[in-house]
């Protein structure tokens, strides 16, 4: 497609306000739509409070529409000033904007009383946009960089809890039996999580001794290996740290005049190859 | 301004006494404001005790204003020994001075019936005074120095972690519904920090199998990420760690005779910068 | 024993598939009894869940027994294709492979009414067929290498937080007493286990103003020596780490050839041991 | 004093057996010692059952006596047969073997019907004769060392993480108030330590909005927190590591003939000081 220069300008434009950040106009739209974005929330979740959803039942439904067309406008801007549309609707970022405006517009096509659960959940996906913030924090990635080089010793290290705790469950419900809460394998399963993380609810809880002899080891099993994941972020944290840090005291850009080498310590005197005075 | 030399003595006196660590009296004057302190703490925690407050309500009352008139006296004494009165109001210590007696006067004026519940606000403002407290101890420098210097990835820690918590309280909205104490999102998404976080209080509790699983999604999730802040915090650590003991090996009084050079390994014969004889 | 070539080979190649992960055959065997053990455990969940189990009894009861006859035909091929039967028998994997298949039988030998609560726990330890599951994954090993190195301080921890615990139970035995809740010094010990590894499920709490106190500095101290076991591990794993990385400026395959000397840095000229240029 | 040669001889035998570890002698009997240690709090344990202390009372109150008076013997034994007798009596263990052994004598003094309370905390001090197991255990020196070199470090957290839950506890009970359980800023103070250490029984829970809000905030900061003694402890016990492994690849036996510089890395041909071939 060849475009007349005012409207490629346009599109660039548009691109830079839109996806950059280095210009103010850039940064300015960036904070409105984190301001919009946050406020579209707020409005779910006062939706949600029954007195206030009754008080402003109509006001609430259009400020929602509102910004539900304030970000389809925003979905189509993204697309038509984006090099490849179709990269970008294929995105992390593309798709979720798209699921966080989809929801207001299937809640409209399905409008009918037996769907109103389905509807419901549906409603709630909007609240997928607040995941749009990530985007405007760069301080994640080294963070994420840690988590993902640890993802296989997190990944076993899941598999082996959740194995642990579907034994821990299942001699639970043996033990303890449904006369004592614990009325299927699951319910145990699912009261092992509860304790193993020590969250402990306290919605079932043991009450034979056997019972509360074999909680107490999975309390203790559950405290003994929350070390593991902790060390393992912390040594992954640590080896980006010394990465970052190795070479602080070189300077890279001091250059031997006889041999070329590059990478000196900053107070050295003599080339470390070649012996030549720097 | 300019004062006889007996004032300006007592002004450099007082502000030795009172801002000062290095005198006895600096020392004796700052330990019994500690104990002064948690005192008058422990006066507004026993005044809050229904029986006790009926026993000792009258002398509860007098310890409390002679609490407060020490204070006042002291803050006073503060701002006339200080070089620069307005910069100590302005600091964070002066501007706890100041809200640490502020309230008990303002229970004073407003002490009218309908305004109970303002006052009940005021009074335990004046707990703030324990804040005081962390002046006195100098080694929080390191452990704030290490928060600081986590600061910004800590922020993105609890962005994301909030984040995930709107979305597993909404889903939880949805699934458990009102009929299971889940009545509205801001509730649920409480009940999602209070699980998130391991605390587990029990009064919100999932009651459908699909509530459960997610709730399980939800603790494992949980249980997952604690292990980042810690990582963050213990690698900060061992990085102030490392930057303190870095140069353990090498003696800064060591100097070369020929090129002044100082800071040489403890068993170095020669200099590492000219090569002469140490 | 003499056995002709076509059955050797047969044994070595059962070996291969069953035993070994290298071939693609291996590898579909593995994948296919990963599938087979989770739909087993599976089954055993749904079969606890009273309304299914009603509804689908006898079809749950044959497809129970098609897994048990598949993995005891699984072990025997096991025990027929190892080097030595013996061995594998005697291994972890083999007690736990001896174990995942027992229960089923021995339910059919004293499937008597009067035995039912002992047929449960039979049942239920066909559970351990999900152990086999960490055969399949080889990353668990510098975990568990971390974990086993540490095991000495990790024991140390744990009998001094028993020690600790059992201390702490007594005295709230005898400050609550059996009015409170705390009807025996084993049960307050099992209620200072949920407190110290903050699990807290709030079944048994304290009611007077001396054991909340006491619960508080229970709940402080398991809350600060929660640090110990984070702190041992990752200490441990970062040591891992250092190994691992250690030699990472270091070129093995670098060799001098005058000396034979093999490992020298990645960018030395001269070699480490005799001098000769490299 | 001076005693004839074969009481020598016994006192110099005693004290090998009773305090040595290195002779048969001596670890059969600290073994023995352990034994009946664990033996005398399982017996403490019983006595504490309802049901069991009724069934077995004259057995169980012989069996106390039998442990009472042989750890009286031992405790006379250690008298006898340390060097300096009133060094031991006031050493760390001298005083817990001591105070292991009093409650049960205290106990026949006093017994009488009012004082039965007193009894009851006379009792349990008892356990702590399980304090003297830490004796048995040397892998807990560095775990000691590292956490007391935190110690400060860890104090000005703990003094903190208190200034924080008496701010909190306080602002729960203005908003909260008596009507919705925290009848009083102790107690509300007892609810934000539950809270923060991440226990949540769930007795004290907040029920209004306001309430709520501050609760989430109370659990996201003991959240946060929970990094910062992992983090100390994590540090010191890696520092501890680096130390021990500093200077694994030296051996400081090798000794340079010309200069007799000891301390040369495993591999090294040359001396590092003087250059003379080792």
């Amino acid at each position: 497609m060849i475009f007349p220069n005012h409207i490629k300008n346009l599109r660039v434009k548009l691109h830079e306000v839109i996806f950059g950040y280095d210009t103010p106009a850039g940064r300015n739209f960036d904070i409105f739509l984190i301001v919009a974005i946050l406020l579209s929330v707020l409005v779910v979740l006062i939706d949600s409070v029954g007195p206030l959803h009754q008080s402003f039942d109509s006001q609430l439904f259009w400020v929602e529409w509102a910004f539900t067309l304030l970000f389809t406008f925003e979905y189509l801007l993204r697309l038509y000033s984006s090099q490849s549309p179709l990269a970008y609707a294929r995105s992390f970022y593309g798709l979720v904007d798209f699921f966080s405006i989809l929801p207001s517009y299937l809640a409209l096509i399905e409008s009918d009383a037996s769907f109103l659960v389905v509807i419901r959940i549906l409603r709630v996906l909007r609240i997928f946009r607040i995941l749009k913030m990530i985007r405007y924090v760069s301080e994640a990635n080294m963070l994420l960089r840690a988590l993902i080089n640890a993802r296989r010793k997190i990944l076993v290290f899941i598999v082996s809890v959740l194995a642990l705790q579907v034994i821990f469950g299942s001699v639970m419900y043996l033990v303890e039996g449904p006369e004592n809460g614990y009325t299927s394998i699951p319910l145990s399963i699912y009261w092992s999580i509860v304790t193993m993380t020590t969250v402990g609810f306290g919605d079932i809880v043991p009450h034979t001794d056997l019972g509360r002899f074999i909680a107490a080891i999975t309390m203790l099993t559950g405290y003994a290996i929350i070390a593991v994941p902790t060390g393992i972020v912390s040594s992954e944290l640590m080896h980006e740290f010394q990465q970052q840090h190795r070479y602080d005291h070189i300077d890279i850009e001091k250059v031997c005049l006889h041999c070329q080498r590059k990478g000196h310590d900053l107070d050295a005197n003599y080339c470390r190859q070649c012996g030549t005075k720097l």
